[in-house]
């Protein structure tokens, strides 16, 4: 790639102000009559817009946007204008991940968007729902800032469910409502859409709540965004898209994809680190041809080791070609469709004139989605997979990076569970892990009583899992049983990322290193702390919130990873552990889960709060 | 088709609320807590959302929206639910224009809902551009306010050039501009759009009036249709859509399609009664594999007579299948690709829960498209090709009843023109009519001089042209000579359709007969009139602006065959005659044209007056 001019040193500003504001500029620039700031130069058209692949053209920019493409650019070329030499490559419209939790990644926005910039992508569409659920509206508010200062087109979700199943089953750090929804909403035109609304049993049975959140946002202009999980075949899914729901991930079959599509949403097939849906959903489009202009690729999450070592929407649409998409149509799964869906279209998603000047070039052939240069906003955001851009350090205030609120240091008594007898055996509920699945079961386990206790099987792989509230040190707090995490060594995982309340997390097999990890997580206001019994403390802290580190991506990719491999060498070998174990507490998805205020279970009849052991049933 | 229960006398609004309002009610129809207002029980879904075509589906309607599409709808039945049988027929969304000036069919927008709803036609997007153009921004809030009362779907556009070329070529009744565009888009989310904004050179070039307007619309968050008559491959075209353009339907090659989709537009292929370009264009679809869903089908402008005769979108999709679209494909062309260019798929343009109820029942195969019930916002409005829609009359305030000044009579000495010489041969610039086309010729012709006066040759074709400014009766006029009408004796036409100022324009051979039909169009207060030698006059009254009817289509298309038959009798046999005649005032399509300010050369290199004779040149 042959830079001919560096960029202004001072020009480090990315200014992403609506198109009616630049409009007489690119017209200048575009007739000629004012210099491109940026030129790039001889390169094969990925034009999403018409699905064709263009050889030899060209692209002007002025500013933050693209003024001109066309074969010839010499016209807008000047004395300033950095000309890139495309040589040939592909050039592409940058990345969009359309659904996407920042917080997944355990990164701030401004470390993810390092991390994902040099891998092509140059925007989102991010629901803060678990910041939401620890900071509430303060917290969004200051990720949208945070985004705003880095060069993605970064936009915004309100989350819909916060906290996820409503405050009687589980204790968040803040509600959301409709009103909140509405406020949000005044932010700006980057504040997108309603997050996925999880609760869907809420809005097909007429939940005010969520009818009234939904309400807010259709007045507002804005689309609501779905989380639909009951079979595609259920006659309520209808009535879910009937309240305005028009897109949905929890696509994991063809027939998933079709249905959805079939009644006017857009159907995103993720490729997380630990929910990949694309390779069965995708051949909905390439087996059973569905059309493909509603089918989006996503992540939802991906871990700060899987963005750097695979990468992020590079990897999801290099993963979708192999499986038989055509390339220009997997891009255009993370570009324009995607834009279309969101009503940004003429942002981004497509290099047309008027649209932000988000452009990556491509080494190679296209399938391979090898990213050398990324451009965004009108700016070399990264080359050779090292990140160009600067910007300045966002400040999250004390109240976000002081946000563990135990009230106490714990003790392995803290992890005793009281039984339902005095001594024998009872029967108890345990939550049953399943690898690669979001899905737990509820198992059915023996349960020896000594003194009043419950006496933990080690042996037969039965762990200790439990919730301690840690928004408003209000001491509540719950335990319970979970098997199939492997566990053969005395050791515990503390972490303040468990989703969706974020309450401190506790799952291990020893009490004394249940309290170890808890009491480092608590000491660090936040984070991931792995304790065994050879007194082995690994630590990744999150003060953000308790959920995301502003270190840099490599940074917390390594901790990430030392975190799974403690967890590996005490004999968790589960895919994506972390992920799996922080969702433990999520009370939405099936089958049974542990929050600060007890048991739940979570069925196809609704969701409730069960008992830990099942004597008197 | 078995309608079993009779709609309601009553309930004869046409309710579109936002979706908002109604997603309560919505959901409960669908659960089945609340009975459908209407069910189509068993027909083959054409589902444009897909792309597929599905038998056996059913849909619930919950007042004007779609409530639930499914196999089985019999718990959204009730004891008032009115159930219409399919009986297997194709149920289609309704059509939509993409682009089309209801003033074209000389109809009223009730007149015009009328001809158009038995046709299949349930919405439109409508630029009331010739209304403008004499009642300014009063005039489109009116037709917008009967819009709102039919049972059409029908988006308003604010019009962008009032008048065409600015002020200093012609007199116009009013003068829009960037502040009327912003105030315009206050009035409700149906004012969609910016209209073609036809003064591209303005735009490309800075014209600050044209990208005020253009400003004023995105900052709205509406887009900005356009009107670009250059050739595809020119320069300028890339300049026109950085301003924001994004859809046009001045596409007459297949590389005219091709180019404007690349640069981010949508295509709209017309096919009016005049200018019918889908046989050529189309092939970029057809023949060159262009993907479809940035292509559009519209009318722009069509009279009442083909609207009567040959219909409206439902002729358009046919005639799109007839050039080899599957019909699918054309039906996606009519409907939801539409829908989504204007930001409104939520609300129109596909058969999904959530939608406005409008559905049209087609009889017989897809490919034929005959309509034979259209439901329009969940109510049936025509069956078997006659309506059953009601809805209260529209009256427009004697303002625009009365708005024919030119203040006199006129006799035939005001259709004298003076020669530059006082006698001999002298050479003028004549309009030169070319059959089919919008744009004309600039001829030269030999011109008899007598005693100071032009002696028009009948024997060669040449007629005199004239134009009377008739807003504010400034007594401007002016006059000409235009070829190719084909009138072999005495005739004359005169009208206030006369695109795009809408003067009285009047045409002839013989200054008496000019002096009598302008005479009579004057008195009627607007329309168009033909007076022959014999002393026949043929008359279509347009009372609502000079440009409108409110009588029932069949009375308009009537009155407007009998002016075309006049006409040729007279020998203009050209096919659109009367459509022809109305643009040769229209002073921003090529090459000449006569305004009330004079002639007015229309050329690649601008728009300037020219004089009529070229002595001195």
């Amino acid at each position: 790639m042959n830079v001919m001019k560096a960029m202004n040193a001072d020009n480090n500003h990315y200014d992403r102000r609506p198109l009616a504001d630049d409009v007489a500029g690119l017209v200048m620039t575009a007739r000629g009559d004012r210099p491109a700031t940026l030129v790039i130069r001889g390169g094969t058209l990925v034009n999403v817009a018409s699905g064709e692949l263009l050889q030899g053209m060209s692209i002007a920019v002025q500013g933050a946007r693209i003024a001109y493409v066309g074969r010839d650019v010499s016209h807008t070329i000047g004395e300033h204008t950095l000309v890139i030499e495309a040589g040939g490559r592909y050039m592409a419209p940058g990345l969009l991940d359309g659904h996407c939790h920042i917080e997944s990644s355990q990164m701030t926005v401004s470390s993810f968007a390092k991390a994902v910039l040099p891998r092509g992508t140059t925007g989102g569409f991010f629901d803060p729902h678990e910041m939401a659920n620890v900071c509430g509206l303060e917290g969004v508010r200051l990720m949208l800032e945070e985004a705003r200062m880095t060069p993605l087109a970064a936009y915004m979700q309100v989350p819909s469910c916060v906290p996820s199943a409503g405050p009687l089953l589980e204790t968040s750090g803040a509600v959301l409502g409709p009103a909140e929804v509405a406020e949000a909403f005044t932010w700006g035109p980057d504040m997108i859409a309603l997050g996925e609304v999880m609760n869907f049993p809420g809005v097909v049975y007429g939940d005010d709540q969520m009818l009234g959140e939904i309400s807010a946002t259709l007045r507002a202009g804005r689309v609501v965004d779905g989380h639909f999980t009951w079979p595609a075949s259920d006659p309520r899914l209808p009535a879910y898209a009937a309240a305005g729901v028009t897109g949905d991930h929890e696509c994991v079959t063809p027939e998933d994809v079709f249905e959805r599509v079939r009644l006017g949403m857009y159907a995103m097939l993720r490729q997380g680190s630990a929910w990949q849906d694309v390779a069965r959903t995708i051949r909905a489009h390439t087996e059973q041809g569905l059309d493909s202009r509603r089918i989006m690729l996503v992540t939802d999450d991906r871990s700060a080791d899987s963005l750097v070592d695979e990468g992020h929407m590079d990897y999801v649409v290099r993963f979708a070609i192999e499986q038989g998409v055509k390339p220009i149509t997997a891009f255009q799964m993370a570009t324009i469709n995607t834009a279309e869906r969101f009503g940004v279209a003429r942002d981004v998603g497509s290099i047309t004139p008027g649209s932000y000047a988000d452009i990556i070039l491509l080494e190679g052939p296209l399938e391979q989605v090898k990213v050398h240069t990324t451009i965004a906003a009108g700016r070399v955001a990264a080359q050779g997979g090292s990140l160009k851009a600067e910007w300045p350090a966002f400040t999250y205030p004390s109240s976000i990076r002081q946000s563990v609120h135990v009230g106490r240091r714990l003790t392995p008594e803290d992890f005793v569970i009281a039984g339902p007898i005095e001594s024998g055996m009872a029967e108890a509920r345990a939550i049953q892990v399943v690898e690669n699945q979001a899905t737990t079961r509820e198992a059915r386990i023996s349960v020896t009583i000594e003194g009043g206790a419950a006496k933990v099987d080690v042996a037969e792989g039965v762990c200790t899992i439990a919730v301690f509230e840690r928004h408003r040190a209000t001491g509540g707090s719950a335990a319970g049983f979970v098997t199939g995490l492997g566990l053969n060594v005395p050791a515990a995982i503390a972490l303040t990322v468990a989703h969706d309340c974020h309450n401190l997390l506790v799952v291990g097999n020893d009490n004394q290193c249940m309290a170890e990890a808890a009491n480092h997580v608590i000491s660090s206001q936040g984070g991931i702390a792995v304790y065994t019994g050879d007194g082995k403390l690994t630590l990744l802290p999150l003060p953000v919130a308790g959920l995301m580190s502003d270190a840099p991506p490599e940074v917390v990719a390594d901790q990430s990873r030392a975190i799974n491999r403690a967890l590996s060498e005490a004999g968790c070998t589960l895919n994506a552990a972390l992920m799996t174990i922080s969702l433990l507490a999520l009370v939405v998805i099936p089958e049974l889960r542990l929050s600060d205020q007890g048991l739940v279970s979570i069925t196809a009849e609704g969701i409730q709060k069960v008992p830990l052991f099942l004597a008197g049933e």
